[in-house]
């Protein structure tokens, strides 16, 4: 079977087994999920004996230990794997929820009820875990997904989907709703992507380029985990100590991270205190710093800020630090340069806060806290599948109810329109 | 200015009035729009002077009289326009709404807000009209709208932007917020679909071949109208006379939209004693049928229906029809050839109207009435901007809240990640 055919298979069997999925009971779906965290567990040995291949091409390829760590299966990660699966089946199914209900004049009772999506195309890079998160949240949430995993992880990423597979034998839920793409072949994402009759939503997670790749090419609607240039903005009121924890927590705590700070916007009335207390703390943990003119004056033995590093994403320990006059100045930045993900300002002053929370528009804004809580689990959501930079369907951290839609359910006893 | 400049000019534009836009009060928008009203009336006559050229236009191309019908802009028309916009004043500002709040156990205190989208590109084929419409809904929204109609109404359309843009001279929304692209030439749309970084979503509403155009070009996130190939179902526990009622408003009260029946569905048990008496009725109202061989074997003097035909909208008095063994056979029909737009049963039997609304996998299903309700101004939500056919964002009638996204605003005390 050519490449074609076969993803188109694949799409078409999703699509079947969505109908029946979208049915399932809580019970069923629970059933289905604990089944597969114990099919996870069971085949500890021969998953971490597939992910040695992938393990040993990756050195072969000279892939940087970092890489190299991440793409490692022991023991201790796959029991992660399967307690997440766990935590899924706690989470609330959000499948079925009456959203809203109204009668009209004319007799007809609306109901906007919450229902699953259909079928997920998932298209990835990173960690083979996410082939088992993405798995149990989509099922959960009542949609068919469609894997498709980066080539360097594929042993590993095709033996976990498989034993997913297997351990739904048995249950009330299809094998068929869990689909994994069996070729590293690119031209299966080319061809994926064209499905619109079968596939509902694209999400892509990864690098630029890819997520640049799928947007371009997709006819499916695609919702992105793009770049991360999140801000603190440091106000002239803003408390000097809660102002260096923040930023500091921001940009160090995980550097690596979307949510972490890239920029530090400082306005200029506080600037000659805050700075040099601030940049003395980053240096003693290694951050590199690269300012604008202003912050040259205070602390001159540091880097130039080009413009290019205000559209930075470093996912490094380095920070760009520009002096701004005042709030608007700090907005108009933000807005211009990020990537209206996750922005914070530190202030006392009330009206400043409000405006700030207002005009920034980011998915998620902060007052006096840290950037690094855009994130599933730190807003309760449970496990996310990722998290959105754009601003059609969801916005933020997605959890199980972002993997959901609507449709309209319409009780009327004969009426027509006149 | 080549036609990238000029198109990039205008999303940039665009961009910036969406932010001050986004922040206008509720009175600062309806004043607005009362002026947009306004506009229109005092420009009546010289509205349709410019009307006039379009229509002879369309006259030499030998446009159909329907076509010419639905471009003439009469004073009754121009009056139209103006009191639907009154109607967007009514509708309430849904921009500003907190859609949910909790409290984390670190105290962080979360709120889920509504707020515009930013910038909609709406690409249109149809009446003049849109362009008003679409202007004063985004705007009502707190959204800067970029405004590509067609080129057979090019001076009507532009036209009216212009009157609609000079209107809010002397308000507090910016003229920037209404933007319109002021060539018919087709690479301006190639260049609009490009700009991810300027315009949040895009709305097409025209043929077949514009959605596709779109839906295959576009970087932006769309928003489809797309076809409504609509069923009514007639199970074998119908009431005969709501049948023939509902059946015959789906099909013959507006062939010409898209919530209108395509194909008729008749469960065997009843398809006997319902075909006759309503495929009399439908031959009376001028409906050609083109049934299928169960069909033909109760009625044979009628036409055979094709594969083709179950995927047909037709848009006019022509109805596909089709006898099935029962409710499961309906309902894999519909999932399988249908829009997914809006779908009826008619039966008094529970269990079956349950099982259709569950497993009809469309953004309206309906137990006993017609599928013609699937309409902004019949669910109540006003006045509406499509009625969209994806599952992702906004699915049935998009009335003004599906014009808004949210943003998650966050407030601490100090609060960093651990």
């Amino acid at each position: 079977m050519n490449i074609k055919s076969q993803v188109l298979k694949i799409a078409q069997e999703a699509k079947k087994a969505s109908y029946k999925l979208a049915q399932a009971s809580t019970e069923d779906k629970n059933k289905a999920l604990e089944k597969m965290a114990n099919g996870l567990l069971k085949a500890k040995v021969a998953l971490i004996k597939v992910n040695k291949q992938d393990l040993a091409n990756a050195r072969k390829k000279k892939l940087s230990s970092a890489f190299i760590d991440r793409l490692t299966l022991n023991e201790k990660r796959i029991e992660k794997m399967a307690s997440d699966i766990r935590d899924v089946v706690k989470l609330e199914n959000p499948v079925g929820t009456i959203i809203k209900t109204w009668k009209r004049p004319n007799g007809l009772l609306i109901n906007k009820k919450r229902v699953p999506i259909g079928v997920i195309g998932i298209i990835y890079e990173s960690r083979p875990n996410v082939t088992s998160d993405a798995a149990s949240l989509c099922l959960k949430a009542g949609n068919a997904v469609i894997l498709r995993g980066g080539s360097e992880a594929f042993n590993s990423n095709k033996k976990i989907a498989e034993i997913l597979k297997s351990s739904l034998k048995g249950t009330a839920i299809s094998e068929k709703a869990i689909q994994f793409i069996p070729t590293t072949d690119r031209k299966a994402i080319d061809e994926l992507l064209k499905l619109n009759d079968y596939i509902d939503l694209i999400i892509p997670r990864g690098g630029e380029e890819l997520i640049k790749k799928v947007t371009e090419n997709s006819c499916i609607p695609v919702i992105k985990h793009y770049k991360g240039v999140c801000h603190v903005y440091v106000d002239r009121f803003a408390k000097i100590d809660m102002a260096m924890n923040i930023c500091f927590n921001a940009k160090v705590q995980r550097p690596s991270v979307c949510n972490s700070m890239e920029t530090m916007l400082v306005d200029e009335k506080i600037a000659k205190k805050f700075l040099p207390l601030m940049l003395k703390k980053f240096k003693s943990a290694g951050v590199e710093i690269r300012g604008d003119t202003e912050t040259r004056k205070i602390m001159k033995d540091i880097k130039t800020a080009n413009e290019s590093d205000w559209y930075a994403e470093y996912l490094d320990l380095i920070l760009a630090v520009k002096v701004v006059s005042d709030v608007d100045e700090a907005i108009e930045h933000i807005n211009t340069y990020g990537t209206h993900l996750s922005d914070a300002i530190v202030t006392e002053d009330y009206s400043n806060a409000m405006k700030f929370l207002n005009e920034i528009d980011s998915a998620t804004v902060y007052v006096n806290a840290s950037t690094r809580f855009t994130d599933g689990g730190e807003f309760g959501l449970g496990a996310e599948i990722g998290i959105s930079t754009d601003k059609i369907h969801a916005r933020g951290p997605m959890g199980l109810e972002e993997l959901t839609t609507y449709k309209y359910i319409v009780f009327g006893d004969g009426q027509v329109r006149k």
